[in-house]
């Protein structure tokens, strides 16, 4: 039904079932003339502490993206569009080594921002989001984030004398100034922790923590009241890790944590975004070997298409 | 522990993992003498525009139904005591063609209909909703309907030139005056849609859409006044797609819609209906190969004898 | 295609996805007059040393069954034309307590033999042999028997002082003299056993055995040859255990052995059978939580219905 | 990141994928010299009446404790630093008998009890229950239980003259005045039953059955300050049935009832227990053959994780 | 590794997990000018028996065929150097409509054949041989065809009063004369049949039935002597039905049967067609649902790039 | 059944499914004196080309191994009786460098090796044999090496400027002169390759390739007979890809490669190793999260157990 491709081996106007999956069925192409996104897939997938699998997750984002018809009726938009959108493909990674593949994301993503088009990043795990971060900071300063996720990800070390996995990207950035921690909220933080500290140190520095029990206790609209404040108009990056979500909805991923949000719930949390001035998004540790029934891919699709559809929104209201 | 069958054969009085499965070890027979209600299965699959394999749909619900002890606790029945029930068996589907394999279901469903017997029909994509529609109407006039879903159903056309498929047929029954469009109520529709017309034209047609952020946000027991409200004491034919629940509850399904109903919720909307003149059930697109553990299939029979509960309670009241 | 049951409900003369699955569509019934054999469902799984689930076993070959088309090519026979067969469900069994489904099992089984009527079991797990061996013992006399299975079985003793078990029924059979070891033969045994002598012991009896390494080096017509030798013209009981085949073929079983017969292999076997003057039948161990794809069950149906050739064949040849 | 255990071959200090899994990696060792709670594992699966499976439990359980960090956030403790906590390994079970079985768990369980170490049991089915309960009242007397689970598993007979299984434990542990009635709450009944006298035989016994209706639709804090009323601070002993949780947050396990609690809800159950006066726990009927993506063996993990931290929590406060 | 396609977007130069996966990475296009074969895939899943699901079998195969390095080290040949090779995308299949479905395969392969431009089908399952037939015998007239297969697909009719669906093609296609019996040879049929005239009525047409038998008790080199034999040097049309190979290698299909070829086996035959002059192949039957670790896609995809392989032989022998 | 391992704990003495996993019960243990043999586990997973998931190999072959009864049918010899053998638990590894895990490795290894004891690694992916065989090249010296696979892993380069990965290990070790190539053999090599060279410049060097076609056609006891012609009586290190074995075998692991070895097959040619002076051993890239029914790691567990009778037998003879 989707007519976002012209080239017919893509199945455009075929039923999901059909054809080469892009995202979307965007024009897949590293052509960006008059280009507002690009959808990107990042498959590292060593940065994890527990399983690994999330190479497979742009694949298969691309994949059930296919089920969904192009009107967001809940915010009332056709992102496709709105705006011109294609998918980039996947930027290449190197498992054996995190600081090559960090290079090579950081250098992309700036090659992409450079030419004024945003970034949307499917990963991946969650190591990925501070070359991306390095990549919009150095386009927009120092970010405000929005970052959803049940683990804080701002661990110093979580393998003996290596700065970079995916327990620890948010506290390097915070270390290199590409975060202001004081407009950084973290949204669905729960589970067992290493140390107290774990919570205390990144509030120390600023970080608005969001636990899982503030979320679900104090309702979704008082938490997105509060990422308003915290973000306010700032140029604002927004991190998605699935894990947020529980396994029950989202099984399909590397650190699983019980006791998280539902779908329905990420997906208000997700609109309600909707006025933020955002620059970027990263949605992160899909992990396909450990979905069943692709439901972990179809959320993920589903929000990955709620990012382009505020984008569609801001484009309407600011013109960007 | 269930003796609603005297075939030793089938297995009764024995554990759920015993005999051979008919639906609640009901007697598989198409003797319909003195009979209240016939169980159904029609498994036709070909109407999906995503993943088939609801051809298995009857079969694992029966297998599955098993396992539920006789008696309703939340409504205070047992309704194959209160009810003479039998399995009918399957309807003869025709992947192939869905023309021929609608005549047989609307000519073996009016056989039934004829034999004043109610029935509940186990899908199956949701395409066969049509030609059980014909036969109740032939019954029953112009039907009520209470219709749970994520997807309105009511496309003009999913393939090129096609009116029949699991996306059409609300369409057509409302065309061919099957049902009243202003004693028609769908509760659980979400996720993107094609265009914003999906939802207007229905809703001008007459049909009352209660989404899924009416259903969540209002809360269950004012869903259920909703429905009340629109039905009245008309005959209504209910029908149950499972993709109304959220794909953690319900991942066997065709077409997963994220962001949708819990278990609890659909079991208090089913049980929600009790008062009203119901002439007829099915419950649909139940996909097996996408099921994992069985979670699917027990919802779905769980909901299937909360159905045949609803009609004994009405036995109790009003004597039919 | 296949009309062995006149109950339209169990879905005769429809595609094998259709229906309530009885053995390949056979009557469902207790009522042995006339009847030449009886598939019998025994789904006990408490006897075995490693995985479970062998409960859904005859649950799961019904349901594969329905795949078969009625007419064995490769020996030229349709059995259920030349035989009255039933499907007789599935005797009661107690997962709890081995010898009161031990006592069940003898009683049923010697029920359907005193008939004249022949079973073919399907199991649930090894140890139901035993309890099926005394029933056949006691109307046959001294059975002799081919066994095919990875494992001998013959164990005194699996768990602390208990007889009974998966991994002992054929040495509590040749104590209990239902066996005479020298009409017994073994086919297929191998992997690491506990003790040398789980092989000296039986073979001093007299148990003939067959290991994997003598078949498949020595050649399938060989083996064949060697059991015809071994069994001569005797009533013979055959047990197989379906871990005989390599789990790649049936990986649905609760202790697997790898290095094992191949699926067209121990047709072939099973098919050299012909000629021996069979008296009953185990196939057992088939485990659904484990096999994937059904290859297992489907695997196991057509055993089954080689059986039932088998018997047919000898019906032609002499009339029993 | 975890130090809890010396011998380096089991991985300490290493990632969640790494090494060999003994329970949160602590020591495997049945020496009790100054310990405080003993976790063992008790892997019988014969007790159930559907889908076996749980023999796997334990090893599962251990294998996904091993993600958990060691500081309990919600509780802020840290129970591995605040209690001498070992693991046990598994009691001897015998699928093929369980009166032998539960007379090997009661006597072990007397053991460890005897050297004042508490026990945390992981299922297994919930026939071990009584077993536990004998133990655990000849050291307390008449015990208090609280009980989580979607079946009151008070019926007399599940099968024929069987009064043991895991339908029936609580029947014979009132019978047997291991338990105080009117100390007794079950948290979680739900779904079809066998007749209504299953929920009006314990209630007149004094039994406090909160439904699920009474739980989702009074709130978690109100069922919180249920229990509290009816235990007081009599010693008590807790019994969680994983299927008190909903299908979707916890499909691997034997007897599935959809309509039921999320894992953040039993979380906050558990949780809600803090100020009782605890002296033992199980866990049952987690099967992993039935799960998918460990997210019911993750969650049963967590669910022992916040049993061991309410016993660190109970020794800050009452030096037990 | 493999540099078949310059859209960068692709994932050319990277890893198999990398990028969107067109077959071999070719160029997703519809332009044909000098193209030399044309890889189409034909979802289309209604005209199967058992299990649906085929319908996703060229998106899978496409993805598994990116393991594929380019060199065929068994032919000494790169196809991708040799010919110009692109993916075509998927012919737009219509579920409930066979017939119209059909139509649209024989338009649209005639478009291509047409352009000079050889056509390798990925079904969808075997139905789609017809119209795949009917467009080649337009262009090359009647057709010698080999024929890898468990089942025979002469049949009359599978569904009452359907002569169109898996079951049929290949008598229809005889009847059609499309197809010269006595060109036909089909290799690998075994299983039960449903009559003994399922093999005889082709073999009286001329069809050469090789059973599974006679492959491999006469060895493959001599299946391969008796293809050659019946084929000569007229054009042939190769179909192969993924269900000829066992199910352990292969178990991602509709109708599974026992029995059959080993990959190495179906590998050695396939390479075995070296020097017939082919004129087109089909691919069919693969059901992802039903697979599983890929095994049955990885197989179909190394038996693809085995016929683009015999092509670009034929292309250095004969120019063609 | 086997009493390797005298803490209680562990569960030695019990059934396969109770206890805590060490391989084949053996004491977890890093006190290597008078030690013979150590089980070593390297979960690495970042080396692969396509599927990760081999960091969960080495616990899943440790849990299958409980299977196993202790003495070897086939080589007559119990393994645990005629050497002292521990399981040394697993190596450190850290996902994102490569180059610090081969340190580790190399340095654990040397450790080990420095104390006399051998070594049986357990993968992780084939990139940890590098390293394995700088520890034994430093004891023993230049290596004569046994590598069963399908793929040659002799490839200068996987990605771009890595020399290390899954795919080149063979080549760096006979650059770094640990291996010679004049007595380096592989066997089953197969399916599609990058270029011809990949087999001719390994060959060029003298390796000695016998390919899946020359294995096959050969035959088991030729190739046997080749190895020992090859290796003589130097110090050899066995290395055994998994994938060697056909994926309807060995399903679960990184990239699996069609046609290949059945169990059997491999059973019998690691059998024909006795006789050679091995010095260490790997067995690589099972990979857990794509096996089904724990086929693989049942596979695995039992090579490795041949390779430690393949050890008991040396010892016998030569009191190595």
């Amino acid at each position: 039904m989707q007519t976002n491709n012209p080239n017919p081996a893509f199945g455009a106007d075929l039923e999901p079932f059909h054809g080469i999956p892009s995202f979307l069925r965007l024009p897949a192409t590293r052509e960006l003339d008059g280009v507002d996104v690009a959808v990107v897939g990042i498959p590292f997938d060593s940065g994890t502490s527990y399983r690994s699998g999330t190479r497979f997750g742009p694949r298969k984002i691309r994949e059930s993206s296919l089920m969904i018809w192009g009107f967001n009726r809940a915010l009332n938009i056709a992102p496709t569009k709105e705006l011109k959108i294609v998918d980039y493909g996947d930027i290449g990674v190197i498992p054996v080594d995190i600081r090559a593949t960090m290079k090579n994301i950081t250098k992309d993503t700036k090659t992409i921002l450079d030419q004024d088009v945003k970034v949307l990043a499917l990963g991946g795990d969650h190591s990925i989001s501070l070359p991306l971060l390095r990549a919009h900071a150095a386009k927009y300063g120092e970010l405000a984030v929005v970052h959803f996720d049940s683990h804080p990800d701002t661990w110093d070390e979580e393998y003996e004398d290596q700065p970079y996995s995916h327990g620890t990207p948010y506290l390097r950035a915070i270390e290199e100034k590409l975060i202001d921690p004081n407009a950084y909220i973290q949204v669905g933080i729960r589970g067992p922790i290493s140390e107290s500290t774990d919570i205390t140190e990144p509030e120390e520095m600023g970080v608005k923590i969001q636990t899982i029990e503030k979320v679900l206790d104090g309702g979704i609209p008082s938490t997105i009241e509060e990422i308003h404040k915290t973000i306010g108009d700032r140029p604002v990056y927004v991190s998605l890790d699935i894990d947020a979500v529980d396994p029950a909805f989202a099984p399909g991923t590397g650190t699983p944590e019980v006791g998280g949000l539902s779908s329905y719930q990420i997906l208000q949390l997700v609109r309600g975004l909707q006025g933020l001035n955002i620059v970027g998004f990263d949605l992160v540790e899909v992990s396909p070997p450990y979905d069943h029934s692709e439901i972990t891919s179809i959320l993920a699709a589903n929000l990955a298409f709620e990012f382009l559809s505020l984008l569609a929104l801001m484009k309407q209201v600011i013109g960007v």
